[in-house]
């Protein structure tokens, strides 16, 4: 049986490693429209062999989608007409416009929508690393809308990858990344252009930089090529959270500016909270 | 020769453990307003013996600071007012203020600022660890101001934490710390309190939090003892820094809002540059 990693960068090629490792697949095949990407992904043998986005579906029995949520768009419905009795499984990180956009496909039951809740801040085939998915949490989304035999594909492959599993609706799905996730990368690029702003008039200003500020900014390091995509596809949820957040930061704003020590006190006692689900 | 420890907490716990596997010290005192945080100090063998300040001060050739700036603000005087040789070393996180309040003080030239940029989200006796400062940057601010015996006396320590030094005026401090540090604080805070609320309606949305959220949201379990007080004494830079931190956020919600991707694009590429910094 062999399978189509379809975007062989961080979370393809990290599947790809691991499967690897597993045997259970003859053969890997990789798709990038990226010669380079395509290039790097078989010198660190990620996959055996580079193949078209026809040939791949027509040779494998699993694609597994690890492009930019964009190009999932553009794809999904044309490796749908194609598919006989593969599976598909997305891996993107939105899901509400894509399977809205699929829902009345003929094939729409070989479609599994699986979105792993691991990454790091790199990307590319060189970013990829053993271990990326162990024990982080795989959300399968409307799986009730997958054939049986599909999803048992796809959560076997899920099994392989060590991960746990969640099911959610895709509303409830991309509500709560935005919240989890989509929202964390934006405070980090917001930051992280905040600093570079001033570094400009004031110099050095990163010699002080410590492992505090090191962690609130290491997601700015991230893709726009990944994230323009997820903020596009997820816009809706993205701006509630995000007016939030800047609800929340005015409100910490006023509390110094009015010098309300008391009230910025019971704010951040408050946003200790955070101990419960953080350990 | 004796040192005492003002404030047995993450610092002056971590201070503690150092120079007591140093041993250059005959004894180490610990002065602490909290009766629990003097049990905990003595229970983890932090220090040898608990003294009130006028005791340490009287017994002790050098007194570290490590308490909230606050504290520091109140006891600095007192202290300097009982002070012959000894060295008073201020590990607080702000300067402006606290050397401001003494730059007249006969005794100034015994006091030497000194900012380790070091920490955890932890606080109190029981979050101080080895090695909290090595290879860290500890900033000396106006050390020409401290005598140079006083200041040698502290660099010894500074070098038995194993920490790289930097110098810098009280002004410079305090901006490069409010941008590399509060910030970084005060987005924790408010992104913990934004997902706290809606965890209120949602439930559950904490099932997804991938290692990207976690470290955006660890600094929010910072003690509101610590900082609280940093922000007040920091007050118009945090300002500053915080206008500037919700200007670049709503530059993306604008972006995200108009739907202008070419410009979202273009900064989260422009936030990327933080590469060049933070490996």
């Amino acid at each position: 049986m062999n399978l189509a990693i379809v975007g062989i960068g961080l979370i393809g090629g990290s599947v790809a490693i691991r499967l690897k490792e597993k045997g259970n697949f003859s053969k890997i095949i990789g798709v990038d429209k990226s010669e380079s990407n395509q290039k790097k992904a078989l010198q660190l043998h990620l996959v055996d062999e580079i193949a078209s986005l026809e040939e791949a579906v027509k040779s494998c029995k699993v694609i597994i989608l690890a492009a930019p949520v964009n190009a999932i768009l553009q794809l999904a419905p044309t490796i749908l007409d194609l598919v006989t009795d593969q599976v598909v499984i997305d891996m993107g990180s939105t899901k509400e416009n894509i399977l809205k956009l699929i829902e009345n496909h003929p094939k729409r039951g070989r479609y599994v929508a699986a979105h792993p809740m691991a990454g790091t801040e790199y990307s590319g085939p060189e970013a990829a690393i053993p271990n990326l998915f162990k024990d982080k949490m795989m959300v399968y989304v409307e799986a009730f809308r997958s054939d049986e035999d599909a999803f048992e594909l796809a959560d076997s492959i899920t099994e392989q990858l060590e991960m746990k599993t969640s099911y959610m609706n895709a509303n409830e799905h991309d509500v709560h990344t935005a919240y989890v996730s989509h929202i964390s990368h934006l405070t980090s690029f917001a930051l992280a252009l905040t600093v570079l702003g001033k570094e400009k008039s004031q110099g050095r200003i990163f010699e002080l930089a410590g492992s505090g500020f090191e962690s609130t900014v290491r997601l700015a390091k991230s893709s726009p090529d990944m994230w323009t995509p997820i903020f596009k596809q997820n816009r809706a949820n993205v701006l509630e959270v995000l007016d939030e957040h800047i609800k929340q930061l005015q409100l910490l704003h006023q509390a110094i500016e009015e010098e309300d020590y008391d009230e910025l006190y019971k704010l951040i006692k408050k946003s200790n909270k955070i101990k419960r689900i953080i350990k």
